[in-house]
């Protein structure tokens, strides 16, 4: 069974690997999905492009290295199962957030501005955690292990997301979307943690963001879609809110778009994720052994997308 | 019994001071010191100058705003209790310390300065608070709060203290400062939560910061002379480690400064305490008001400073 490894490995990540499948035939190949690569997988672990699933004849099990994978939304063939690497963001991604969060509320955004002057000045007034209404659109991975950090560091915590049953213990609350605009207003920061789809893009229109509590916090990981970018501009300019993003539309982000001069916005450029963080590239390597032995031994894959829908078959979105 | 009251106040704060002494004149008069308004007090409430104690003839109790007392060492007249409001700083500084540590490991000061370029480029590894050794040096309130989010956060928390007795469950390890030099080789972040002293003083020499692990943090809040300043920049420009520090030496950091320049050290302008957090305020506004009623009632008054060192009597310093 020949298994082409396209996402970057280490020593440690090959014998993981290898020992999960000893009958394989290991093919590594960072980031290479040239056709004689692919020719003949049956295992391919790798973002491979959806355009390349017809060249792929033996194909059997995809292992993809993104958390998101809507981009595959029907365009896997039949017979041919993919599953994502949900799970292995989570830490990596609620860490960044916490940062941003931080940043904004202690207003050590203005600091370093005010370092890069030389410049002694007290910025006045700060906010905290500890008693900040944190509402979590959204409790995947990344979003539940956010909601958790927040409410360990004494927030009060609601989450949002598709079904009631089960409210996780890190959540004060727990709604579905329809009250979002009854929470909106209520929240110290809201925080975005959702897949695209259409339930999420265009989520944060105007009316949503002016209905935040005047300087409440937005953080958006996920897809820059989920917000009006334009009526982030407005609201960011009037000083209405403070906002983090590390995703954005359109993205990149122009070099000449009004919301990298907005005071109160970080913007960071899509870089939460990756294997940035080492934890991560560890995580992903190991939900690929775990697919990869249930695969050989006829056990449960876990983390299947659903090749119609392009998400996780029990995924937690909206 | 007058009680002057130069600390800020709002409504709901009188209400709480006034309750605590009903039969108590009270004068405020926010940061007002003058000869008239001391005059006859029997109570201050407030950071009296300590070259002033000589005109308060009838002074029997102080209760300072601030966390550290130590300029008050040698000039309290006998027969004058004064009290600090350590315990009410914790929240408010080791949330900044926490953000200040996030924003270096996730390198948001770089996209903050990419951010005023309008640059979307990415700066590459990570690392994380998950798993992350955190050494902090000196366990009082402040140091204290910090270990315990840290400790909610995943990190292995080492503290060191004067006495070993009664670790604290926030700590994995408690050790005391002779083991500073075994231990601080093995951090990823060094915290540095201590009062002036001349323990503290110089503590950071080039041959500790040296000692550091390459790429770890060095925080400092509490006083700047725990810092080598010349050193620190040394290192820093050699990329040896961050830093993020809240206090310096000399402070106010002069514009000409180089330590302002260093890419990797966030320097704020001694802020992270004051009454930024409306939380402090409240709090110490509960310590002046718990230690009225003690006053009254012939209580036991908290937070007592030893009127000799300038220190709380029983404070965990090193």
């Amino acid at each position: 069974m020949k298994i082409l490894v396209a996402l970057p490995t280490g020593k440690k990540h090959r014998q993981l690997l290898e020992t999960a499948c000893p009958s394989g035939e290991f093919v590594y190949a960072e980031g290479d999905y040239s056709s004689e690569n692919i020719k003949g997988a049956e295992v391919i672990i790798g973002n491979l492009p959806p355009d390349r699933f017809a060249e792929c004849k033996l194909l059997r099990f995809v292992q993809l290295g993104m958390a998101g994978s809507d981009n595959y939304k029907g365009k896997v063939p039949e017979g041919v199962l993919v599953a994502n690497a949900s799970g292995a963001y989570g830490l990596a991604i609620s860490e960044h957030m916490l940062g941003n969060m931080l940043m904004l509320m202690k207003k050590l955004h203005l600091y370093r501005d005010n370092q890069l002057e030389c410049a002694w000045r007290d910025e006045g007034g700060v906010t905290s955690v500890e008693g900040a209404r944190v509402l979590v659109v959204g409790l995947g991975d990344i979003g539940g292990e956010f909601a958790k950090k927040c409410k360990a560091l004494g927030a009060y915590t609601i989450g949002i997301r598709r079904t009631l049953h089960d409210k996780p213990e890190y959540v004060d609350e727990l709604h579905t979307l329809d009250m979002l605009d009854a929470l909106i207003g209520t929240a110290d920061v809201v925080a975005l943690a959702l897949p695209q789809s259409k339930e999420s893009a265009g989520l944060m229109n105007e009316t949503r963001l002016r209905e935040m509590k005047k300087g409440a916090i937005l953080l958006n990981v996920g897809r820059g879609s989920a917000i009006d970018t334009d009526a982030l501009v407005k609201v960011l300019d009037e000083d209405h809110i403070m906002a983090g993003v590390d995703v954005t539309d359109p993205e990149p982000l122009p070099a000449e778009h009004p919301l990298w001069k907005c005071k109160n916005c970080l913007v960071t450029p899509h870089i939460s994720g990756f294997y940035h963080l080492k934890q991560t590239h560890d995580r992903i390597i190991a939900i690929a052994a775990r697919n990869l032995a249930a695969l050989v031994s006829g056990g449960e894959i876990g983390n299947l997308v659903d090749g119609e829908t392009g998400y996780r078959a029990r995924e937690n979105r909206l």
